[in-house]
């Protein structure tokens, strides 16, 4: 029997779409629970370290995002044919999540001089350190991060990239075509392309 | 043949340490190229990200802290016999280096007043939160993070402790009993032993 996928996560896409893509890339059925702030605040003191997303699957309960999208991937192909393939999707979703982690750093800066000044870090020096070895693996590898086939780091990255541009208000694929191309093959796919038409509209503060 | 692996990282035991204790733990030899400041600021302009750790073997070079330690783990038995095994050492690892970020971003801090929020901040919530969730992981599963038996996520935990608990100037394993138990498996191993006794003294700066 097919496992029953339970992924908890709030209202939003956030790290919580990564794996919702490699769901609907599979076509697997998942109950998509979005708690808004209440049922979080009701939750959260027994989540693992205070945190979502988490996948019910089994019986058991996953934390951790990356991990999860990871071992959700295997389920279903998308994690590389050998261990070095493996390597290479894990170098560039952990590169995708780096980039995530700086773009959030400046985010929750509160004191508006030392935001300024992690905006001009992040235009003039992260963005291009990372957009740009991002956008040079796919240019290698014809429109994906690695191995030149799809995989869940084109799943993580294209999920990541769209909810930044949203919060940068900025379309981070402006001037990195082979990103773009990613973003087309990770469309492409039915399952992701229904998705993508019909998923709630972010709205943040949540 | 078995492959050759050369490792390249500063003259420190950080992110590299973590990958020299698997190779060490599986009795693997590997050259371990430790730059000074100025063969770093000769490599940095070629390095991927311009970050080490650098990971050469059978002709490619590997990036990424985690991915290379998962890559090697995986060649010696170290990352689970299953996917699900793979998740729970995963999730462990990625906790451990969360739990590595907030100290650095803690550390990072310039203005005093800001660092000293940031110290009462990690003092009081985050040493706690990550290491009462990874104290409670071990304490479930034998002196172990996950699985109950040995994996890289023990590793990674135990070479990430050892030098964050040097720059913070104080034993990080104080008040988790079993976190210590895991830093006893580790250091049980003959060549993590060995390697322990005889490594380099961390100095810092650089």
């Amino acid at each position: 029997m097919a496992p029953k996928y339970k992924l908890t996560y709030f209202d939003f896409s956030g790290l919580g779409e990564p794996i919702r893509f490699i769901f609907h890339y599979a076509g697997i059925d998942f109950e998509d629970n979005r708690l808004n702030r209440e049922q979080w605040a009701k939750l959260k003191p027994n989540a693992p370290l205070l945190q979502m997303p988490l996948l019910e699957v089994d019986g058991k309960t996953l934390h951790q995002s990356l991990a999860i999208a990871r071992y959700v991937a295997k389920q279903v192909g998308l994690a590389g044919d050998n261990d070095f393939e493996a390597y290479e999707i894990d170098a560039a979703a952990d590169t995708a999540n780096d980039f995530r982690l700086a773009v959030v750093h400046y985010l929750s800066q509160q004191d508006p001089t030392i935001k300024q000044q992690f905006k001009e870090k992040l235009e003039d020096e992260k963005i291009p350190l990372y957009l740009n070895a991002l956008d040079s693996w796919a240019k290698k590898n014809n429109g994906y991060l690695a191995n030149g086939k799809i995989s869940w780091a084109d799943l993580y990255l294209v999920a990541v990239l769209g909810y930044l541009s949203y919060f940068l208000k900025r379309d981070l694929y402006e001037g990195y075509p082979n990103l773009k191309k990613v973003q087309d093959n990770v469309f492409a796919n039915p399952g992701v392309n229904s998705w993508v038409q019909r998923r709630p509209t972010d709205h943040f503060p949540l």
